[in-house]
């Protein structure tokens, strides 16, 4: 680990951290379900700041909830109708923050390194929830949570990432993280967007969607409309992107399971059958974020009190 | 009742249903008026997430306040910043919602039929807070109270509605609740704007002003200023509106009680004097707003605790 | 005092208001650096609306914070994704609000004045926010607290203020402010931007940067781009704004303090290396801000509990 403080980065994490997460999270899950109200006091007191200059629904609503749920304070800052409109950089923004004394600042903004920025800046626990196309280190763990939960093991897993792996901080983490874990990577996609640099001994690389036969996951990148639409050509068109890699019934095995991290381009890089069938993770996957969340926030401000004691703290 | 497990429409309710939620926002109003501290436990434990595809000011916080009364936890999600606007569906949106497992979601958005499209995808409780021009029920149930707390009754009460009832959510649902309990209503307004086809036992039309005359109540209806400028010919104009249907003092009688959806042009639909004036119901109808919100998710989600027990317990 | 329900401008207080309002702070300040977790019961079953037409993180977020560690319930009212849209009066807005019985309306609106109206038309204690270029009154409260903290005293301070005073309401009840404790202040800028009118016994005017030297404190204030582009000619130019009035190291003593009510432009009206040195009062600003506004709604609707007492409650 480079510095256990912050989740910037999968790269902060070892093996043995990663399994630690997951196991908390999986007593977390068992206390809630046995009592949708239990609040953990991990956070009691404490100040969780949200920072979203992206939009998003998913992150940055689970972030809040589980921060609620270990019974912090949250302030939610979003890019418009604040100062950031007028044009203060992030620096001070979080030097603003800062003296708040918030125990975490959790952060999304377009430019790669922003995390590693709010985190030189303030004294808070810093939790990346997406800076540019580098890393969403938490959507990756809740992946692996949710693969885990469906399938369950995770060494010795195949998983075929399709789409657009080049511009995608999802699939940079994720790739990280199942390496970890031990688990085995097929990339496939248009040959510009699948970076050859990533190929190693657990990940492989195929420009034929009929490469995701073997694998037991099926992991869904979803496409980003905004980017071809830019001009850069990195697929001939959307239709003929949809017509030689869109995951559709007719390219899975029954028993395969299917994800994506959302919000879903249904019928461009995957079929609505396919989303909505019973192999279909995508409603796990905003699920196990929940509590993923709750297990970051804890093991990074637990104090080291393990995760049967939460459950019997609740 | 076609499903009590949510309100969609006032079609929905039948007369003792509404008599019920009536009689239990009474309780509620005593409660909160000895003490504001009051918090009910009726949601304890439980999210209600607030989903509005529209702005709003009075029904998304009326709402909000009203379920963390019942001591809910709340989430709020409006179009702009989330990933609805990343293109996601609605019903997409729903199934994401629906993984953090809520009680309840109240829903706002412009396409008529939304509020069922949500109740079709989750297993949470669904409040319509307003489906394109469809549907209001929470709306013409805080009027019915308002009415009953300024007259004393609702039967035989005689309401005249001055407006565009054709585009009018509101109006669509005060309809249908003051037919149920029993209201007479007389609809006022340009030909083009006052439909045909709502005549009945209970119901005339007019399009002379001076048909409010008889009226207990002058139910004012919004004037959609967009939709005017949009070209569509359903009035001369503005000025002439004003001119023809607006409500003024001169047009009243002593002792009219005057209603408004809110928020008002004044001026246009309804003279400031009117508005101001103590025959004025407006501000009343935004404080009937939150007890009775509160009254509608007690109604459907307290197990049939009723009103007078919820005020022993408080 | 005018009328001590409300804060509106610093013309509503007199000396031992403001110094019972700083005591109240340095309590408060005890209190929460003991115990994070400390929430004082004075707002405990209220509401707090924060009502902000335009934008800004530090101040709405600050009286947030600081009603919710006053055990308020908080209700925030943007005028993005609201009635307001539907371009609702600031009036009938506030007869809206007022139907939910809030104990504070704190209000931001960009017309001289607003705050006055919003106190005209509802029981809630107003705290302004910011009105036009007119007041700003707890930024000019915890301006002063910062000062006091970091030198010990206000009274004989000498205080260079420096930029455009008069366009700044911060500048304005900071004016007040500053004569109210005894301190003696300076007003340096280009001639446009520095009024005659506010010359006395205890306020001088220059036009030449130099003239901070003898200051304690070099408070700067924020260059409006906005209004510079806008073409009115107050300055020949940005560039010439920042080479005779941009406050570098060069032009200040070692031990002059700083202080920028933020956002601020970096390389414009001040050096970076300024800002970030350890002269610099600017994060101290902040953090003094959630005290002072926990300080300014004790003392509004503490009903007179002194400052050593709350400290012993928490």
């Amino acid at each position: 680990m480079s510095d256990s403080r912050h989740l910037l980065t999968i790269a902060d994490l070892g093996r043995s951290d990663v399994e630690r997460i997951l196991e908390t999270a999986r007593a977390l899950d068992g206390v809630t379900d046995e009592n949708r109200a239990a609040r953990l006091p991990t956070l009691a007191g404490r100040l969780v700041i949200t920072l979203f200059y992206e939009s998003s629904t998913r992150t940055s609503s689970s972030f809040e909830l589980a921060a609620r749920r270990l019974s912090a304070e949250t302030m939610s800052i979003r890019s418009a109708g604040s100062s950031v409109d007028k044009g203060e950089s992030l620096k001070d923004t979080v030097l603003t923050l800062a003296a708040y004394e918030p125990a975490v600042i959790v952060v999304r903004h377009p430019q790669v390194g922003a995390a590693q920025l709010v985190a030189a800046h303030c004294r808070a626990t810093v939790v990346n929830a997406g800076d540019g196309s580098h890393q969403h280190p938490t959507q990756a763990l809740l992946d692996l949570y949710t693969m885990q939960t469906a399938l369950g093991r995770l060494e010795g897993l195949h998983v075929a990432i399709v789409g657009d792996t080049l511009h995608s901080r999802v699939a940079r983490s994720l790739l990280q993280a199942l390496a970890l874990v031990g688990a085995r990577v097929t990339l496939v996609g248009p040959p510009a967007l699948v970076p050859r640099g990533l190929d190693g001994p657990c990940c492989e690389r195929s420009t034929d969607i009929s490469a995701i036969e073997s694998a037991d996951v099926v992991y869904v990148l979803r496409m980003q409309r905004e980017r071809m639409l830019a001009g850069a050509n990195y697929v001939p068109s959307l239709r003929e992107y949809t017509a030689r890699w869109g995951v559709t019934p007719e390219r899975l095995r029954p028993g395969q399971k299917v994800m994506h991290p959302g919000p879903m381009n249904r019928g461009i890089e995957l079929d609505s059958r396919v989303a909505d069938s019973a192999d279909s993770l995508v409603v796990e996957q905003v699920r196990s974020g929940l509590v993923v969340r709750m297990a970051v926030l804890h093991d990074l401000l637990g104090q080291g009190v393990p995760a049967c004691e939460i459950a019997g703290v609740a």
